[in-house]
């Protein structure tokens, strides 16, 4: 099962950045999390360029497209979702293959609810299938931020176990049950 | 008085950017509507970047600094702000030109509220001096989205004429009775 983590931040010293690079690492036998690294080369959205869109933009969509599932982290600015992360999802509004695509949002900033409430707000909008259990919150602000940091500490190492885990048992429960997710067109 | 105008969208037919050059077209004598351009050619929000901040970034610093307050309209993707809009007030929210600096806010589709009030509350967190009587709502959905179609519209251009008389009449009661808004750092 291959997961896509996406940070909303660019920030080289970034905690979703780290948390997404340490998910990667803590992930159980038979998921596979590849970290999106073209977030910041992205072009900002622009509808006319939907016609013949930038290389950069194919390559998120091909990426999403393969992707199983989807694990988003993404950082608060002045009480919004970062602009750069809305950017990607703009790209992603018109493509087929988000559709219905199963999706982990983690917060990592228990304090962070405005660009949290934003983030699932626009998610639903995009038809994205929202998965509960493993969408959890991290207290990772404090001695917790870099990626060894985040993989040494128990109590986060072992939260984020338990939604790699929830995650994990909701595509083996699609196996076992047929399709439990909806399908987008791209997906098939 | 200089009236900086922030279109959120990129689309060369938007109506927010057509409201935008309307909107110059219909200031009233002694104010002045410049419709910023360079949003598109920001690059996308990056806080290690702010150490040397890149030029595309200072140019907009420098015109908001400039400007007596921003007159703001933004499109609503999938229930969010645009990512273009977003990542431009990402790069202002360290400027200290920002804060306190008068904003009108113009929404341009009456069904697009979720975008619009992400937008006020990220400028409240701002610190923005957001001016209400100017701040309206225009249906221009339909038949009336180009500039000149608004310009000729009775019943849009009469409500932009009111939107922004009342701003300069905010800034007139100013100049008569003193600072009426907060002033920062840079506007002194």
């Amino acid at each position: 099962m291959n997961v896509l983590a996406i940070s909303g931040s660019l920030r080289a010293t970034s905690i979703n950045s780290a948390f997404c690079r340490a998910a990667s690492r803590l992930a159980p036998e038979g998921l596979l999390i590849t970290v999106f690294s073209g977030l910041g080369e992205l072009p900002l959205f622009n509808p006319d360029l939907e016609v013949d869109p930038p290389h950069q933009v194919l390559a998120l969509r091909a990426a999403v497209g393969r992707a199983d599932a989807l694990l988003i982290a993404s950082p608060e600015y002045a009480h919004g979702l970062s602009g750069a992360m809305k950017n990607a999802l703009d790209w992603l509004v018109s493509f087929e293959g988000f559709v219905a695509k199963p999706v982990v949002v983690v917060n990592t900033s228990p304090r962070a609810r405005h660009a949290h409430d934003s983030l699932l707000e626009v998610l639903k909008t995009m038809s994205a299938t929202l998965l509960c259990e493993p969408s959890v919150t991290l207290p990772l602000l404090g001695s917790c931020i870099t990626e060894d940091e985040i993989i040494k500490s128990p109590a986060v190492s072992s939260q984020i176990r338990y939604s790699l885990d929830a995650l994990a048992r909701c595509f083996r429960e699609t196996d076992e049950s047929g399709p439990g997710f909806p399908v987008g067109p791209n997906d098939a």
